[in-house]
């Protein structure tokens, strides 16, 4: 019984006692090695200390109740087990005091190796080893360990004895001292140790231990676990297991070695071991990398059944935990001992290539297969991306605001890098871009921006054009009348060559080398798979033909959301959009829309040829008005010189150019909005006036009239967004119903609605009277539930909420399902209510998401729509989605 | 049975078939009389057609089957019961056909009188009646009234012939047409129809009968009607019922006669009859105009049982309908006949007099005296008025954004009104409003603005003044340089007179009448059987002493919402405010926010001295912090401006200040947000600045502190706006929490939030655990439900959805219930799981909105909170929303 009346908890387990079920209890590292025993694999012997008696260590600062008579029996046992003795003159037992958290946090944590030598043992030691060298180096390193670890004195002093006597006698590398070097210098290390301490240095082995067992507890509250643990978000509760194990040692000549390995290729997947080895050393003699290690493979020629025995340890390992195995071994003396195995680590590729092939060895199920990829990883294969191998210097970070690699000459205006482009690699790098800036855009590579979200022009537009995009990376000013852009004290110059990752959003100087993506067969399989299992249709985000062309190569089973104002800010056409805005008349207005329609008419022909026979969703004009127009600050800057040139001087043309953008002026004021996101846009504008979406349905339907002429098969879809009324659909639909039965009177074509404001939620059962689909705008939603304009919150307060844990993660990367979750929930409910089999989709954002795409899998949705390069993302999370319920 | 199988509708319905409950059936009108005719009263004999039959009548546009028989069969009773017949040369009937629909369309639809004259019954009529004269005279008119309203011919074309015969005979009245003039135009009236028709005008009786009903079912669609019904949101689909009934005449000698009068006085309330008789007259004669009318109390002297009936028939009526009654009445020779009754339009006092005097007088109970009321007519006895008894000129109109009105000079900048204002009365105009403002509004009489909505700076702040306050009134152009403001062609200096009605938006020229506001003891004593009655408590919204101290007056039970930041907008603060902003450090940041800390504790302490021993509740600093500096804009303009000064003169003080705008234009440009409301504020203003509700909070504390050692009895509340996260609650109460307990430990300070996120509604269970009480501040919640932008939407599309009946009602005067008032039902059930006992209110200025209190009555919200001068209103609204849900 402890204090508080309950059971005394079990501390110590023997490596029989566990299993890789009890990570949680016994930590990674300690219950894989409890598997590997049960499993009679060669473990040197020992016990686990569980996480348990670490986190009652924490509450008294001292071992717990009952835990050092745990850790004595224990020790007696293990003396018995190994046939060795703490202390024994004549085979005295050394152990090695390791820790091992549930997750593997490498290098954050103590370890103490070679506990239990002392002036007594090492003579046992010499007599046994036959070797008095490896002995006194041995107990050299464990006092300079122990005295670091536990005894918490500085390592720097140890190492100044060790250079001493280094250059004293004339030697480089530590292995070249000879016998009597170290003799000197354990005398050394033991009086800096009783200077420090006013204590000799502990002689016995059990002293040693439970001061390490202490000290490796400890180290779970040290500054850097405790810094891994924040940026891994490894909750501090959990603390670490400790690990008391016989030594056994690499480094008693030429029959001992030691080594790591995969069960597999870890950056192709091939089958077969891959790793290195070194004979007659440590585990820390590899990492010096003071000797070259040989590739595993070389071990058949000069230890040829120790290669044969670490093979078929990989099969069995592999077929027990049914994954690719990460392992470190030693051979003491012609024996090869495990020491360590986990699943290991592997790019993107191997690890598609890893889990197809171990289906065709049976090793597990497609399903299995299915769940060892993480969807988000499929990300790194379909886009350019920067080769690892290389020096990089790293200038600078933003959002990755669009995924992919580029290298190229820096250019900061629009008409520069339109025409270098066509010859040579260009970045756009501009504090913000606007409409004007599209055709720059085209021409470049990759676009940097100083300011703006994620959805900012510059992200959406790059990522509607499939470029790499790093936006709001506001450490870079630029200054357009120097041409040069500043970062930190870098100055760079138009034409210097920068780099940009979208992908994680990094700035890095100079050119690097970049790797094409190469989807393979086994990505092709996986995919398969998926979409054999799969219930979600996945549909993609596309406005362009091409941006369809390569979402459908992708898998994409039609397009959910085609936005159609991006058509209008091409460098042609803004300028007729800009006249339609400003017309005063609504025959004028239509006069402009005639020849726009004649244009977006082309565009749908491109898109609805290119997904042909799949539906193609167009979304109706959603933007106010006014991002169409010139910026009012721009504006009164221009005005205000204007003003200023024309009183000194009486120039006609000046005076003209003053007028007109006074004119301007006024009518972007009239549009002013203080918060355009919640203003005069989407279905609203159709409402006021009916002749844009008369324009834009007449185009959608003579395309479709076009291509069905041409045989072909065009399954376009009208959506109508920001619908919060039922009427404002009802109003729409028969504005929309009434051209198509114009132009197609026979043609069924659907018209639905965004779900993108909480109301429109609320009443879905009246709004989908009118409907024949919905599809959540989840960005929008995300936006009004929350009360978070995207562009405001992400630069201001967004990282700090998630910094302060307010946020577990950004409610516009992964769908916050508590609240904005249960809107949709409530829409879902009751449309169904009034349609039972309405079509419910999603098209923001979220549908590229895992988690997200889960979540709309529970609601029942009939499908997720994402930018076409996360459809296959998309695909696998879909059939991930369903595997998981069932489980 | 009829086409459709189902049992044939009866259309016709005598008076004593009808009741005061069959409105629906017979219309207002008809049923009235039937109801009448019921109670003894003497009504001109008659039936009624149903709205049913109307309504059929527009499916075919002719009679459905059987109406015409049932029209005869009635007809002939009619004689019977009369005594008179049609086509009689003995005892001639002559019948009036009149439209009556549900709901009073007063001159909207089309009446046929003296119906029954033709060639052969004049000359009986002239025998019955002998005055030739009055017989000719009657044909005459109902010539010319069946031609127009029947025969569909332009009443101009016989007021041509009639006009011609006056000049002709030398007389300038119609009255003083001869006889053989009369005959004369007969003779050319019957000309001009059969001209017109290529047919005799009709002479059977029965005819002119089949003829008038269905013109006057016709007349539900003339245009007029239509827009009227548009106008006053009236179904198309009602229908009108049509009376025929016997004529009396009023104009038969001195002996007859009519009126109109109301039971008592409509405009103060006082008991007695109140109207106007004319003797020898028909009702035209009244509303010509040519005769002036004597008051009904001079009926005693020419008619002393004529008025002591009246007078009797007025308290029956009253008894019966127990409200005050509007008649119509006629006396024809010596005989007097009740023509009509309905319940009489009064002011507001009256209103109020009458209901509190009738319960008096046992004539109904205090609750239905409540019910009498119309809540917000109140309104209009606590604001000055524009005398309506006199000549007004309407020049413009904008919104109603704060009650009462105000008359005196233009002024166009602050500084002026601000030092005209202690002499002259002021209307202070201007395209917009900012916080510099302020003093300018103090000294003026009223605000009128060409910009901005119901949520402006200069709406807001005028009704936190409770000042009127005309905004966004855009027909009217303010140039500051000539000092002009142009209305459409007028043109108005500085200190011209002008006039304002903020309860209305409505803008006068010149200097007009007001009246003041007094509630007098009715007024008290209906709101005390309110105050009796409620449940809802009424909180009020003020941000100064002076505000709480009025809505004390007017019985307000505590603050339920005082905001902070309206405190840091005046002129001696801005400036720290400002400074506060700007700070690199928190150090500085502290520096200023102590400065201004001591400001508010002064503040506090009054406000909280006002409303001693009554909860106020504080909100803690909600807008964006860029709503404290200058404008983007302006801001850009002056460095333009200075940029080209500089360049054309080396000028250190032009430099200095250049530097200056670029620094400050920084700050803004960092600050700046793309939707504001969406934006930095709220609650993340305090998670991010904790200095700035420490500060805050210190203030309240302070001021607490020292009232308590004054020996009163604060009791403030603070209130977190914007929680959408229960951890930003959780984190800000923290912060709270450590100053109060620093400053007022032993005092139990409630600690709650605002709900006006939808995720907060969603979530309300969470958020509930760290709240003491909830406030739904339904301006936001209806802004981000919608996705709203007051501001935005009222100027931009919220009429036209209005109009096309998108909405029927501005979502920010009266509670969406279905959409933001969903959330609130799902937050109420929500936090009552969590803390059943949650105190619970709304603060949103849909508290002061008699529906959305009856809402809020029956979500049981504990209280509503709104502007002073709504206390009284919500009072009794929350008295008949409790009395409305037990019946």
């Amino acid at each position: 019984m402890n204090l508080f009346g309950g059971i005394r908890l079990k501390y110590v387990y023997f490596f029989e006692e566990g299993s890789k079920e009890m990570k949680n209890l016994l930590g990674g590292k300690g219950s894989n090695l409890c598997e590997m025993a049960n499993l009679g694999l060669p473990v040197p012997k020992g016990f686990v200390i569980s996480t348990e008696a670490c986190i009652k260590f924490f509450d008294s600062n001292d071992f717990p109740e009952g835990l050092e008579q745990e850790i004595n029996s224990a020790l007696q046992k293990l003396e018995e087990r190994t046939g060795k003795k703490f202390d024994s003159t004549e085979n005295p037992l050394l152990v090695s005091v390791r820790s091992g958290a549930r997750v593997s946090m490498p290098g954050m944590m103590d370890t103490v190796l070679n506990l239990g030598l002392n002036e007594k043992t090492i003579f046992a030691m010499t007599e046994k080893t036959q070797n008095k060298r490896f002995v006194l180096d041995s107990f050299r390193r464990f006092i300079q360990m122990f005295s670091n670890v536990v005894l918490g004195l500085n390592h720097d002093d140890f190492e100044e004895i060790l250079e001493k006597e280094k250059s004293f006698s004339g030697v480089k590398f530590d292995f070249e001292l000879t016998e009597s070097s170290l003799e000197k210098i354990i005398i050394q290390y033991k009086a800096l140790v009783e200077k420090e301490t006013k204590k000799p240095f502990p002689e016995n082995p059990k002293e040693q231990l439970l001061l390490s067992v202490k000290a490796v507890f400890s180290s779970w509250n040290n500054k850097r676990a405790i810094t891994y643990r924040k940026l891994n978000n490894i909750p501090d509760d959990w603390g670490t297991g400790v690990i008391v194990q016989e030594m056994v040692f690499g480094n008693l000549g030429n029959d001992s070695g030691t080594g790591v390995c995969f069960t597999r290729n870890p950056s192709d997947g091939t089958k077969g071991l891959y790793g290195e080895f070194l004979l007659n050393a440590q585990g820390e003699d590899v990492v010096a990398g003071i000797r070259t290690p040989k590739k595993i493979s070389e071990l058949t020629d000069v230890m040829p059944e120790i290669f044969e025995q670490l093979s078929s340890f990989a099969v069995n390992l592999e077929k027990h935990y049914k994954d690719m195995q990460d392992m470190e071994f030693t051979i003491e003396k012609n024996k090869l001992f495990v020491l360590q195995t986990r699943n290991g680590k592997r790019t993107s590729s191997a690890a598609i290539r890893i889990a197809v092939e171990m289906v065709e060895e049976n090793l597990f199920s497609k399903t299995d297969a299915l769940m060892k990829i993480d969807s988000v990883h499929l990300n790194q294969l379909l886009h350019k991306r920067i080769d690892a191998h290389q020096e990089l210097t790293e200038i600078a970070s933003g959002l990755n605001a669009s995924p992919g690699a580029a290298t190229g000459k820096i250019v900061f205006d629009a008409n520069k890098a339109e025409s270098f482009g066509e010859t040579e690699n260009i970045i756009l790098v501009r504090t913000e871009t606007s409409p004007d800036d599209i055709h720059g855009m085209i021409g470049s590579k990759g676009i940097l921006t100083a300011r703006g979200g994620m959805t900012s022009h510059a992200a959406v537009v790059a990522r509607g054009m499939g470029k790499p995009c790093v936006a709001g990376c506001e450490e870079i000013k630029i200054d357009y009348k120097t041409r040069e852009m500043h970062v930190k004290d870098l100055t760079l110059k138009e034409m210097d060559f920068i780099s940009i990752d979208g992908t994680t959003g990094k700035v890095f100087l100079g050119e690097v080398k970049l790797i094409d993506p190469k989807p393979d067969e086994f990505f092709s399989r996986i995919l398969e798979w998926a979409d054999e299992i799969k219930l979600l249709g996945v549909r993609t985000n596309a406005d362009t033909p091409k941006d369809a062309r390569k979402a459908r190569e992708l898998g994409a089973q039609g397009i959910g959301l085609c936005r159609t104002e991006h058509m209008f800010f091409e460098p042609e056409r803004l300028p007729i959009m800009q006249k339609m805005i400003l017309s005063d008349s609504t025959q004028e207005r239509k006069k402009y829309l005639n020849q726009l329609e004649a244009m977006q008419r082309t565009d749908f022909e491109g898109i609805l040829e290119a997904m042909n026979s799949l539906p193609v969703t167009i979304r109706l004009i959603d933007p106010p008005l006014h991002e169409f127009l010139p910026s009012r600050e721009d504006l009164i800057e221009r005005i205000t010189e204007l003003k200023n040139l024309v009183d000194s001087r009486d120039d006609s043309k000046l005076i003209a150019e003053l007028n007109e953008k006074k004119f301007l002026l006024k009518k972007v004021n009239e549009l002013h909005e203080s918060n355009p996101m919640l203003g005069f846009r989407g279905c609203r504008l159709g409402i006021v006036y009916p002749e844009i979406i008369e324009m834009q349905t007449k185009a959608i339907a003579e395309a479709a009239k076009n291509l069905k002429e041409k045989g072909l098969n065009p399954k376009p879809e009208i959506m109508v967004p920001l619908v919060g009324i039922a009427k404002e659909l009802e109003l729409s639909r028969k504005i929309i119903e009434k051209v198509l039965n114009e132009i197609i009177p026979n043609e069924k074509i659907l018209i639905g609605t965004m779900i993108e404001l909480p109301r429109a939620a609320l009443i879905a059962d009246e709004i989908a009277l009118h409907a024949d689909f919905f599809s959540f705008g989840t960005n929008d939603l995300t936006q009004t539930t929350f009360g978070f304009s995207r562009d405001d919150v992400e630069g201001k307060f967004l990282n700090k909420y998630i910094e302060q844990k307010i946020l577990l993660i950004s409610p516009f990367v992964s769908l916050d399902t508590k609240g904005v979750g249960k809107l949709m929930e409530t829409a879902v409910a009751l449309a169904k209510k009034s349609k039972p089999n309405l079509k419910i989709g999603i098209c923001g954002e979220h549908g590229g998401d895992p988690d997200s795409i889960e979540f709309c899998h529970s609601l029942g949705l009939n499908y997720v729509s994402c930018s076409p390069f996360r459809v296959p993302i998309a695909r696998l999370a879909a059939a991930q989605a369903v595997i998981r319920k069932k489980q």
